[in-house]
């Protein structure tokens, strides 16, 4: 566990005797969580209150900007329903699910890195076989996705449970579509050599649901709700650390716009070669169109690490 | 303005590689906002985003922590509605409320203190006379208001309009029963002399909502919902600071337990002195039962202090 930050405040332009009556009201706040019986409660409501507190100083917050937070959050607690989480999306947007990541998945030698879960993922994707197609019917240009699972002193990891899940070339999950449709994600086992590969779609920038508070916010900060081209991957192998991903599209201009959510981590953005119409498939395969191809060896931590 | 607060994090349990992953995170996000045209809203959510990355490092937030975080503020989102406001109310048992009346209400010589607005506050509260009943049939105990507004040089303030609303003796405002009732409410105006008097009712103890995610939380931390006993005032006059405050119930055993919003502060404790059955009235009543009678001497800054 860290040591305590340090929480002190600066407010020199306030009077001492209005910094401590500020101070004050913090410190009866924390107090009043000392009965807590659990530890860990007790630890993050103060360290909350703390900061919270520390922001409203900091800024001075208006009784105007008060009621401007509360109509926002009435706002995001009212477009949320089972399949909207604006919630989720706040938090992706102020990079605080990506540092929940961060924070959680410490790098282990040359393991591969984490990034953000996103809300598409469902748990009863179908199986395909190594090579198989996990469009489902979904639109957009074919890609062939391949690579080895390996631990983090190279051994192969045999039967490595992989999901993968993306969006359509239109920018939107299966989910979003109102007919119930399965398309676009899958689950694979690897080989005994811990290779895999499937066909996928050649990933494709798209929006963060913007038709809310959350994108009125983005709006008026001048910050686009595009999301960098992606491709989800969920690794899970017995005694190693289950590792949750994405691979980015070397060349996408939206990486450099920058990431709505904060998902891109160098290491994790890949070429995706693109292949003429009539070269052949590695699985033998005649495609009338274009198609794609990338690899992405993948390297799981131990558990625990 | 406040020079800026010294953010800086220490979590020297974490490597210093980790601690860079993370801090350069919070510096992607607070960069992302500096597009932002107006500058006030690009101070506050650089600020925000500062404070809550703070938090989630220093606590090291799990990721099961931050989905329960993620499903309390769903769970209040949809308890809110037009009459019941949990976001609010979580302002309020976290201190927040109180913080920022604190910071938009320095203190100004002997001016009477402020504190916290609350959810019950309605505009358009009917006009008594000098003398006149708040009540409008709201049940307990009888009580004599008087005082004097003035301003901090000893000055009346002839005409002050004063707005009063309270609980009534089982808790409860006019707006939390469904039969749009006004009780417990109404405004007067200062006479020439700044001079008022009202009958209203003994304040009473009552819980906050706590049958919601908040309830829960004070639940699993061992908080009291209960608010000190207490009689809300608003008192304007131009040229003058608006004033938004309570008096509270000196010998109210709540005030030692503490009050679940940090309302309380001492020089809002006013002596609420019994009356014996037939003793008689200021203005002449003859009440069946007992009464009280308190004094609140209203002392009002100079605008823009």
């Amino acid at each position: 566990m860290p040591e305590e930050t340090d929480t002190a405040l600066k407010v020199p332009a306030v009077p001492a005797g209005q910094a401590a009556v500020e101070q004050s009201l913090v410190d009866t706040v924390v107090a009043s969580f000392d009965q807590t019986e659990d530890p860990r409660l007790k630890q993050l409501m103060q360290s909350l209150t703390r900061h919270l507190h520390n922001f409203i100083r900091e800024v001075r917050l208006t009784e105007e900007e008060w009621n401007a937070g509360i109509a926002f959050l009435t706002a995001a607690g009212h477009i949320t329903d089972d399949s909207r989480q604006e919630f989720i999306l706040l938090s992706d947007v102020l990079g605080a699910s990506m540092q929940t990541i961060a924070v959680n998945n410490q790098a282990h030698g040359n393991a591969t890195e984490a990034t953000v879960f996103g809300p598409f993922f469902v748990s009863d994707a179908p199986e395909i076989p190594l090579g198989g197609d996990i469009a489902g019917g979904a639109a957009g240009q074919p890609c062939w996705v391949e690579g080895t699972v390996t631990d983090t002193g190279g051994h192969p990891v045999p039967g490595a449970r992989i999901e993968v899940w993306e969006a359509d070339e239109d920018g939107f999950y299966d989910v979003q579509y109102a007919d119930d449709r399965i398309a676009g994600r899958a689950h694979l086992f690897a080989d005994e050599e811990g290779k895999y590969a499937f066909w996928g779609l050649t990933p494709t920038p798209y929006p963060i649901p913007h038709d809310g508070p959350v994108g009125k916010m983005l709006e008026a900060t001048g910050r686009s709700p595009v999301r960098a081209s992606h491709l989800h991957f969920m690794v899970t192998a017995e005694g190693l650390r289950t590792l949750v991903t994405h691979i980015f599209v070397e060349g996408d201009p939206q990486i450099d716009v920058g990431d709505s959510v904060f998902g891109v981590k160098e290491s994790l953005i890949k070429r995706f070669e693109p292949q003429a119409p009539g070269t052949p498939t590695p699985d033998g395969r005649n495609l009338s169109g274009g198609w794609a191809r990338t690899r992405f060896d993948i390297v799981l931590a131990p558990a625990g690490a």
